[in-house]
């Protein structure tokens, strides 16, 4: 309920701009979006979205029209699959922090274990090099530090 | 068969290697990890290290111990998941293309479909720009291209 | 009239993908982006996403809609301005060559001048680097050389 | 006035310097690289060489000289293409946050609109991903509410 | 004494997860891999590894194994150009500011002076950009107040 | 004698340029820098400078003045160890091909032996990861092969 009434009010902040914008049916991939950006990042993403709107209402409805609405919406990869592709991609990067520990986050709400969270991570150290992957599980630390998840993780 | 031959020679080169490298029992993780790069890469993997192993047979030992002996031996993440989350990663750095395309091969031999590839290198237009999908696209139709995969895919 | 035709089979072939995509009224946006490549790339840009099209027409789409239908399609900042912005940035990433040397094209076709574009390369040595403004010399020469601009270009 | 008197404050931290390093007449230079970083980038630029000079006065004179003496100061491109072109590249590459906030500066001290740099910033997530420009535009956000720019920003 | 100390502790921590683990004979490396990184970052890298093993046990074991136990551990190179290569590569990558802080302290500690320290990163600005080198030396800025060095340093 | 008029050729090449440049006396930092780039890069480093100086006079001059005639003309760093540090950030980086290929050749110019340069290669697995590595050493196998350095090394 909560979220909805976010995800509506991401709506309406893009809404203002898109009626300056070029007459385009947007509206069906926004509100695709959003559902989607509801489903996969939960609370987490609908925030982040939500306090972009207010300052950047066109990349707000962008992200939700693009990211959300067009790609995470296509068949053929499960949620789980794309939120480990998406925390692998964030930790080899290593320039985005924000949005790797808003991914971590979702990749959990998505159903992904902490410990598949945990060993995507670590699988950068092979690809990115022992910092990414350092930085990677601070990220970590801190997502699951604010949901209670204890580390070490509890012996496969 | 040839693949195991091929996996013995391997660790042969290495070995040459392991005579001049201080005492250490490193033997059962660079067993692991060419059992596992077979099982993961089959030969596209290990011809690389193979090849790898004649001019700098200290790497491709610790090729086979680290990233396959030690990280994709670890439970917790299926292989599926971890040759996806490579995938994404290498897509997403871009500079990385003869292991792009190894991993990609690599992907279709751990039971990836086609299709949850090309979402994979799809999505990374989200993260890391529409170049490097591009990018990552062009390997995944030279693998699928020797592989007898065609493009475009059936519909969903 | 050729580019037109092109334009139309860029369409065509996304439009096998529509079909099968999820209900959106995307063609206005494919419209409006492909009549935007024409103006932004001219030949080269039509060829590229052309050739996509053939093995990836639902990404070909994408790139009709959410960078030129969307993003250059935006009123506040010119086109020689936008490719003066990407020339620098694919320079400074350098990992990206095929797309930077599209986009040399695309400068060149919206007015930039080949000084400007010279100009712009050169002075990312400062942000990322002599090797990649080297690099993006050669893409430059590459480019130049094709289109009958004769280096070093005359004094200023 | 304040301005002038503190490059004069950045030469004499250079001079320091310039007495132990080899005999070259660099002062040319090193004037025009501080009268140029003075009408780019104003007060930001100005403070964060001289700030940089009582630490590292051998490299707040390599920046005088190089970037503004030499590239800045070249004819060919203007100066609110040369920070479009900065922008874009430090957005891109999205591991230059200090550098990023003083260049979104200095494109508005040489007359780049404040929409022009939103823009500028937004498309890079066509060439370097979401996240990018969601840092880039976090740091507009900053740069803007320093100097009073209200977000969003009113209808084109 | 206190530094064995840390350093045994390092290797309890890793401990417990090594009774998981697969039947690996792996302690002669993560003995090698503890004084080696002892002997390389002193305090600093065993605080940060000792940290990082309680929460994350295999991949602090990995890291004594693998950078230290075999990499910093072979002949051939000696550690004050292992450590200007470690602080070269973390500067120009910029991606890695705690790692990098970590390697400066390395750095002084086996041997390389701080006037060494200062060339690699200014060094950085060739290869890599200025905003890399800027940040290098705020890090290289930061490290040396922590240790009493003062800057700017003693004309050469 | 041969490296001699080839670095009398690039200052020739570029004091075309410097007819148009505006009148600054840097003809003295050139020069070292010509003088410098000889002694690091020898034949392959000349070559370059002089290949691009036909086509790109200015920043031909700028390569001679800033990286070879201000940074590394400095005291306080060793040319093996500025070697160095270049090969490891130019393999971390991964983006530098052609350049990594130079001063591979540079650093065995200046006297670093094969196998430091094959040991800080693959230190970089540490830092940017295996991919990194790997591509660098086959950068270093070419240039060794060039030269006549057999691989694999003999054992330390």
């Amino acid at each position: 309920m909560k979220l909805k009434a976010m995800s509506a009010a991401i709506l309406a902040a893009a809404a203002v701009d898109a009626d300056a914008a070029p007459p385009t049916p947007r509206s069906e991939r926004q509100e695709r979006g959003a559902a989607m950006l509801e489903k996969v990042d939960g609370a987490g993403g609908v925030q982040v979205v939500g306090t972009l709107a207010k300052s950047f209402p066109d990349f707000a409805a962008y992200i939700l029209e693009y990211p959300f609405g067009d790609i995470y919406s296509r068949p053929g990869l499960g949620l789980r699959e794309r939120e480990i592709a998406t925390v692998a991609a964030l930790t080899a990067m290593g320039n985005a922090g924000p949005q790797l520990r808003v991914h971590i986050g979702a990749a959990l709400h998505v159903g992904c274990t902490p410990q598949e969270i945990v060993e995507t991570v670590m699988q950068m150290s092979v690809y990115a090099g022992f910092p990414a992957a350092l930085n990677g599980l601070a990220a970590v630390q801190e997502v699951f530090a604010k949901r209670g998840i204890s580390l070490p993780l509890a012996a496969r």
